[in-house]
């Protein structure tokens, strides 16, 4: 067995070695069932436990209440980013406010703009995406279907620390890559959907928490798969769902409710693996560039820049030497980029902050 | 560890025992990545490779030529119901010709009539879907933008043994349930798809095998996730890919080709599995009633119906203490099924045979 790696990657993502050990100590059969989890039927019993206590963790570690239904899909973000418009405009309203605060905003209002009329609210381009709004600064419509924000935007390294207000407009909010990083008032929201590959499990599931009132909006025209009421009324089992993925995010819920102790301590170890990262970068600013503003840090992508690309260079090479992968910021920004989601280990952050401060004393 | 049963699922459906091996071997670590492949990023080499070597495969026992695109994608077979229509119908033609020979040709038709103008070129429903159409059957349109059929039916238990011959208009493929059990002449087809968790790997993956030339119908009105020229332009990575069931479709393939030894031979075996069970159904018409026709009988799926509900369910009981399960016929026609796919063993597929016999002699 290779000796495992702290995994930087922005997603698909580090993953809790006491997860991965229980999958694996199951994937040939599952106690008492005889088959593996990826062998049975969606409808047995056996993985319909499973499902429902993936949801009633999820539930009870974001306390979402019987107002909301939570649904399995699949498709990503990138589908999200067309289902949303298609159910949540129609005659009732025909625009949405976009929130763009990095680069999965602008791709998700790109997407809207084919399905309806989109507003941008807020953009925060001219800046390169290094800050983030403060309520004054939106231009709302009072009578837009929705409003759309990214909580966490994992390019650009800026996160929401609290939602936008909106009034009476339902939020919708893309937190594929901050999704359970902390404790969430879920009555603030409309909608709330993630990818898993962040800080619920693999790729090939995403998540929707909706109100279900909301779900009343989604036309019967709609092709079936993208109608969030279809979805809702069959227990996201109108189709086959992603099973093994669902059995990995109750396996990851089980351990943040089990081994962490819920989402108030996941943030406070969040907040202080970010910390120790972003006090190396505040006490050599001439060397690490940190991108995002420091009042928006991302407790969850660290993105900064070194002097040059040589230096980024040798930085990536050294730190995969000592077994710190997956650093390199992504492709349409450059530099650096280290990935801290929930899953990453305290050992982890500080291993990566002694090789920082190293790095920067030998160049 | 519990001792696995024979899993008659219709899926998701046993995998092969060896391939669960591997994975579970690797599921810590891939050798010499330090991480695991639900870990990595999609755009690592490590897991470019795979998905590359995943494709490889399948050209290679498919005989697929470059003149075909193939796409990893997500939604199963139901989001394909609404893409089909949404890519291949437009200004160039605005219907399209459904065979319905069971209860998915169904579905799929009525999601597609939702796209465009809809023509049933012939239905099976006043047999209940237990024959086939003849080639002479076929009500079809020339002008049509595809013919849509369904290769095997799993709740029927109905297959084509052969392709139905559509002239020049493209033949369009569900293959979600005998893909890859026997070898295909791609060359007839514009388009296959199928939902991996039968024949291909777990859940969560959908094989799209398209012709080139058909891939410039997509609309760029069209949802970016819905649009098959986007995911054929980025190499299926447009989105965060099925990570996972990726793999396991590389070893799957694997396993077929190295151990089955290509589908020729995988065919062969599958055609003397369901020998085993229609002779039994043969040898005692009055208590194991088929369902299909003997000439369309499916190799994926064998279907039957006892003299009556205790029986039913007597035998589902007696089966389950033999550890043959997942044996219940779909809810919507009640009755038995026993799915074997191209992973059911031939000891499984015996067992059940030799079962079966004692059961219609105590009875």
């Amino acid at each position: 067995m290779t000796t495992r790696t702290y995994n930087f990657s922005a997603g698909p993502a580090t993953l809790p070695l006491s997860v991965l050990e229980k999958a694996q100590a199951e994937l040939l059969s599952l106690p008492g069932v005889g088959a593996s989890v990826l062998e049975i039927s969606h409808r047995s019993p056996a993985f319909v436990e499973i499902a429902q206590a993936a949801e009633a963790n999820l539930r009870e570690l974001l306390s979402i209440s019987d107002d909301y239904a939570v649904l399995f899909l699949q498709g990503g973000s990138r589908l999200q980013f067309s289902m949303v418009p298609m159910n949540l405009l129609g005659e009732h309203a025909n625009s949405a406010d976009y929130i763009l605060t990095g680069s999965w905003g602008k791709n998700a209002a790109k997407e809207a703009a084919k399905e309806g009329d989109i507003c941008i609210a807020w953009d925060g381009g001219s800046t390169n995406y290094d800050r983030l709004p403060a309520d004054g600064d939106l231009d709302l419509n009072s009578d837009a279907g929705y409003v759309h924000f990214t909580s966490n935007e994992t390019i650009q390294g800026v996160q929401f620390a609290a939602e936008p207000n909106t009034g009476s407009v339902p939020l919708v909010c893309d937190a594929s890559s901050d999704f359970m990083h902390r404790p969430l008032d879920v009555s603030k929201y409309g909608m709330i959907y993630a990818c898993a590959q962040k800080n619920a499990g693999p790729a090939g599931l995403t998540v929707v928490v909706m109100r279900k009132d909301l779900l009343e909006l989604s036309s019967d025209d709609l092709p079936g798969y993208l109608n969030y009421k279809v979805h809702a009324e069959n227990d996201s089992m109108w189709n086959t769902p992603p099973t093994f993925a669902i059995y990995m995010l109750k396996l990851v819920t089980d351990w943040l409710k089990d081994e962490i102790g819920g989402l108030e301590k996941m943030h406070e170890l969040n907040k202080q693996k970010a910390a120790l990262l972003y006090k190396v970068l505040d006490d050599n600013p001439d060397f690490y560039q940190g991108h995002a503003k420091p009042e928006v840090r991302s407790l969850m992508n660290v993105t900064f820049r070194l002097p040059d690309d040589e230096l980024t260079a040798k930085f990536l090479a050294a730190a995969k030497e000592q077994r710190l992968t997956d650093l390199k910021g992504h492709r349409s920004v450059g530099g650096i980029r280290a990935s801290i989601y929930n899953a990453m280990p305290m050992a982890g952050v500080e291993a990566l902050r002694d090789f920082m401060v190293d790095f920067v004393g030998r160049h």
